[in-house]
């Protein structure tokens, strides 16, 4: 790094999974229109060539009008090369193909157990641990040897036991990790109080809370917007549109995008526990019961929809093609700032700026009631060289309680990944609230998942 | 109290619900065999005759041959007069009628709700804390008032709140609860290892216990049988007869005994959680969220019985018969002791021999990771004048995770009785792991269940 | 308040202790010279008319050039007066006179005990507690009748006692305390910075601390510059400079200036412990067994000096006089701020600008090993209506076993306060490590300096 | 082992430091009248010597008309030997020679730093501990290799860190600590209470008491005579005795024996703290800041005395020239039974007869506010192959205070230990509460003790 007078050059920012069309695209762009910072993005991914074409892509945006012209960008030959003299690492990787999370996300439903998404929790997010957490003991140990010091920012999912691995491999890691479904329960609160106030625009940053919980089971204890106390705003607007739902944008949205919703699981959580639940509904029906999740016609009910494996597919087929347009100059990628807060959490890092943000860390303290080791969400202020959690008191009891078997979940399918033992990894998949199944076809279903993802397990033999 | 050589007279015992045949009945039979105990009964219940009628039949008990003369039965006319002077207060009443407990059993069945007791938690058990808990609050008043330094020894459900509420109302209270239902499971194993020992008999009590939990949902971290982790031998049992299920007497008595079980949710419990479960299937099947209790159908498969409160009064007007025969001589109480603690509680506590076992008791950390203030179930040391907790140190998580709504729901019904206030009764009765109805469904049952039971519940208002 | 563009007006200050010429004109200065505040400051004193000169003296800065003409002055008649409608209160009281702390601090020297404050623990500490916390039970009261929507915020020594008395008495009131001495300690570091690093000027804001502790005795468990680990270089210098001493600006001030001193104590105490205190050497030394109070000779051996209360008289007369000029005419207020920050705090507070600074705040978990409720120093966030502990984990154990004597002294000091009972305060007094006398002599001690302030105990009887 | 009828035979006894005249020898006698246990007590010594005459004497013993003749005794030639098969293990060792221990009780002295033992905590304790460990670290990983289900009873000082040592290098371990201290203070009790109520005997077991604590420093937060709490009784006696002190014996034997004391110490700091301290004055007052140590006058002044090393070394020529006597068959061991509990606890986890006592074990939690793996002293319950804590609540904050540094003390020189290093030896060094010398002199103090104990710390090297 060299410091300039309210700038940064030669930042040296490795990413893993940098072949990638979704977060890679993002930081790319934000990374174009960004003045302060400049220096290389060394793409690195077990699909050279997907790095390759990125790093054609990215080098290409400076010729964009409004793009800066800080970073250039260079696929990796080996995560070693990617690693030694990074300053920042990013990780965000798909864990196997689409045909893994195909059985992930798709094979309990033989037994009558349905999943929105499939990678954080319930059967589909434990396996896809499994997969996963090995190549996190791999760049785990990477960091330690090659940039000890340097920032490790996580993407992938399962986000809390992605990131307890990184701290059980290689204690002293400067890891943490991202995620903005919080965000969008900023917005909406941001809506209601626009509506409700008749003022025009309220960003979301605005909306102040305190976060609580595990990624993409986060619960806000404090809403406060202006120094003002607006959970009653949001109360009112929870039974008002415990019906028929709420959606900030377009009407009906949810009927069309896997990943819209109308908040309706949202308004009965907090109508259920007076606290209001902050991820998608997507999300949030995978940690409860199978209370929104029961069958097709409940999640219908509950204006969600579950996202099928296929239409990741068929997306991906789309963007390969894009990608392609983009390196033979046929389409231009859109300098649209992603909303992400990843350049933002770097700069301040660097000393340009300190902030408060929601992130997930090991527990040290700062979630008071739940077990310390435990990776959680809460706020943390990033100034430079530093994240330092806010302390963030108790979780409601009944919240801790639907919780519970998450936080334990979390510990379980990393104790199998460090003990190399498939034991507590069933043990988290039989004891899920998800799984309704009888003890013996919850054997049968984790026997047939773990064929599915077979290849990927070597690490546990 | 009168000590003499190994033996104490003018043992003053003050019976709360002194009208009762059942515990009342318990009591007067180990109390007519005990050789070391004299002292009078003060039977005193809302019901005059019922106590006076047990006065009648507890005096005539020294008319059988193998009694002693020890005790002599008194009822009382005011809670006071039974309170002034007394060594020990035992509680065992009923809360309301049967009518009242009609409601809490089945008025969730509308709704697809079903509870195999109804008295300790799930909807009924709420709705019958909110009834009993006043009581409480005026019991533990006038033991502060007339006998501060008495030893209170609880029989009544839901076990939990009753206990706390005495603790929360007068703090300095020598009062615990208990309760039988770990002895069977004592049994259980005991038959185990017969069988797989070949040993003839083992007595419950030297099967060695680690027990952890809340009353009627109680699990047991160790078990040893002389000396020996006996855990293995258990664990083979639950795998054997895991779906037909061991009566360690009759077979299929669970088919006409409402009372009996074939262990299958007990098997079930300790095959999922790898922890053995240490109550009745009928208690356990009620802590869990609907596995065993979706309908009928699916608890004959677990084999087991809802207990229909029809049953309950039925066995009442047969017992009230009953107590009319012996109150004019046609009949004979059996002489056959109860299998219960009450009296060996009571001789330790005045110095007759010190023993291990487990009562209720607010957590002052006894149980490590469970909130401090909750009533929990784990083994105490019985001395003179000191009942002492055994550490009992962690809940295995996952176990945890399935009991946690159930310590927060004993919380919020105390607290529902202190603030005189529904709302935190209301919070329980929504978030119990059994309440799978929608909210609005939640709602209108709640208000029926207060309704049924209302003349009960002129604390509140 | 009055939200105007970037600026706030019509803020209502109550200040009690308004007659003071300390606090209160650091105030005046501060408010005088701020661009973005305006409104009302309301002086209460048990003594109106120096409230009353205080009024005058406030409401002729405005006649000074570089005075902004924010606020007004206005002595009040009574507390209730001052209370109503107060955004914020600031508490700096005096509690009773000069004559009692000249009991406090040297009373005990008959004994061989010394100290150089006298105000915060030690003997002094604690009886000046014992007069002052019966004021702050009927503060806490009016707040709570009056203004229980203000921020308030306390300067009395004893900080923690004084705190945590406002919150046992009125929970929900939104108060903190704040010290400068930690300030100081910055102010030190970044001199060494400049000396080792040959840079000009470092600004004391720029080193950043982690701050655990109690207030006084507070200790740095990080000291970070511009995102470095600076902890060696104060480890360097606490041994370079172990014999000699090191003042930052002039050399053996600290033999003419009763308030400075050579940090000899801060660099033996981090070559004992390895963590910096961050507070005065004479408030240190208060903590500490009495190695470096022994006797006059042992203090001037670590460069400090005892704080006669005979001075205190001596100042307070100049300060009056001083007074006097001022109102009529004859002298006028520097303009020079304080560099204190409660002007600051509450612009935060005001919504104008977050920032995080050390403050005095119940114990919610912020500091892990501490006990609960124990008012502690940590750094916390301050924004919009909001101050929130930032989490800062466990204090080193051995400096955790120095201070433990403090944190329950503090809570027995309230304890008194609370329960009107003279017992737990003389257990404080008894097991503070400075109280080296026999027990004979410590009681016959604390009956004397009891009686010496008898006349502010009224409380208590 | 073999069971029959009441009785174990074959019970193998491995003796570390079998070569002892002191517990060695309180073995052999328990054991001689013992009827309910035989067997093999196998005497291992780094002097084979030692042991060997042991096995003389020992095997003599049988000839004695009152001994039974349930054990044999074996010198054995290597450790392994010895504890290949063993069902008990009892370590009892001399870390070094009593050169050594010189050094460590009388070296400080030059620094005005008295110590009355040496061998537990002070300047002393921590360097006897430097020695002793790394024994430990070897006898442990021999008993992991030899016999890892032997119970193993630890005698050797410091005891906490002996025992702390042994679960950090063997966490399976099934070991506690002995120490007998705390019955001297029930018997104390026992005293009080015949002399106030005219009773001719009470045994000190029925005086029943909750034990806290760290070895040598334990305080009795209940003290219950037959269900009756006789704390007032206590109060009242250490206010009777304050100044002419009590010994239960024969008065002024303090003045003739090192080991005795008037008890003064006791009654200050239970006049104090209001809690019973419960070990011998000698052991209690090096815990503390130098109240009762500060020079050889103070000492006299609290009645008890420094126990010179030259007397032990004095008193081992005695005890060799016996030794060789009772070889020789001039001299017979009386059968006088020590008053130990060593035996009592095997045969209890034997299966043999259940009961409570106080013991030394890792802390799990039975002590609520002292760090978990602290290694403190509570009550237990023995029964059949388990030791269970009872619980026992938290210390009186005041009492905690004094005993952290001794907490964390423990922790240190573990620390010490298992990483090979001196520099957590020496913060535990420094920050003793005896250790009144200034850094300087503290660093040399450290340095020319090491020196002294250098031929036992070639571990570190």
């Amino acid at each position: 790094m060299i410091y300039n007078e309210n700038k940064v050059d030669d930042v040296q920012i490795a990413y893993i999974g940098g072949g990638s069309r979704g977060w890679a695209w993002n930081l790319m762009i934000d990374l174009a229109v960004e003045e302060q910072l400049g220096g290389t993005v060394r793409l690195y991914d077990t699909n050279w060539d997907a790095a390759r074409k990125n790093e054609i892509i990215g080098n290409s945006l400076k010729n964009q009008p409004d793009a800066k012209e800080g970073f250039i960008y260079k696929a990796m030959d080996s995560l070693k090369e990617a690693l030694v003299g990074a300053d920042f690492v990013i990780i965000s990787i798909l864990p196997g193909t689409f045909d893994e999370m195909e059985s992930d996300v798709h094979a309990p439903e033989k037994y009558g157990i349905y999943q929105s998404v499939g990678d954080t929790t319930g059967p589909g997010g434990i396996i896809r641990a499994l997969r996963t957490l090995p190549m996190y003991v791999e760049i785990a140990h990477a960091i330690e040897n090659y940039c000890p010091d340097a920032w490790v920012i996580n993407y992938t999912n399962p986000m809390g036991a992605c990131v307890r691995t990184l701290y059980s491999v290689f204690p002293k890691i400067k890891a943490f990790g991202c995620c903005h479904e919080v965000f969008g329960t900023q917005e909406l609160i941001a809506h209601f109080l626009c509506e409700e106030r008749g003022i025009e625009k309220i960003a979301r940053e605005e909306i102040k809370v305190n976060v609580q919980g595990v990624n993409h089971f986060t619960w806000l204890s404090r809403i406060e917007y202006n120094g003002e106390n607006v959970v009653p705003v949001y109360a009112k607007m929870a039974d008002k549109y415990r019906e028929s739902g709420f959606e900030p944008g377009q009407a009906n949205n949810w009927m069309n995008n896997h990943f819209s919703n109308a908040n309706l699981v949202k308004f009965d959580l907090f109508n259920r526990y007076g606290v209001a639940a902050a991820a998608g509904d997507r999300h949030l029906a995978e940690f409860c019961p199978p209370w929104y999740l029961k069958d097709h016609e409940t999640v219908k009910k509950w204006k969600f929809s579950l996202t099928p494996v296929q239409w990741r597919k068929d997306n991906l087929a789309k963007l390969l093609e894009k990608s392609q347009k983009m390196i033979v100059g046929e389409e231009d990628m859109k300098l649209k700032t992603s909303g992400e807060e990843g350049v933002k959490q770097m700069k301040a890092l660097l000393g340009l700026g300190s902030f408060v943000t929601n992130v997930n860390l090991p527990n040290y303290g700062q979630l008071s009631n739940v077990t310390p080791g435990t990776v959680v969400e809460t706020n943390a202020m990033f100034s430079k060289n530093r994240v330092q959690p806010i302390f963030s008191g108790c979780m409601e009891e009944s919240v801790l309680a639907l919780t519970l078997p998450h936080i334990y979940g979390q510990k379980l399918v990393v104790d199998a990944c460090m003990t190399k033992d498939m034991a507590p990894a069933f043990k988290a998949f039989a004891t899920n609230p998800l799984m309704t199944a009888s003890l013996d076809d919850t054997k049968a279903l984790f026997d047939t998942m773990i064929k599915n993802t077979d290849r990927y397990l070597e690490y546990y033999r």
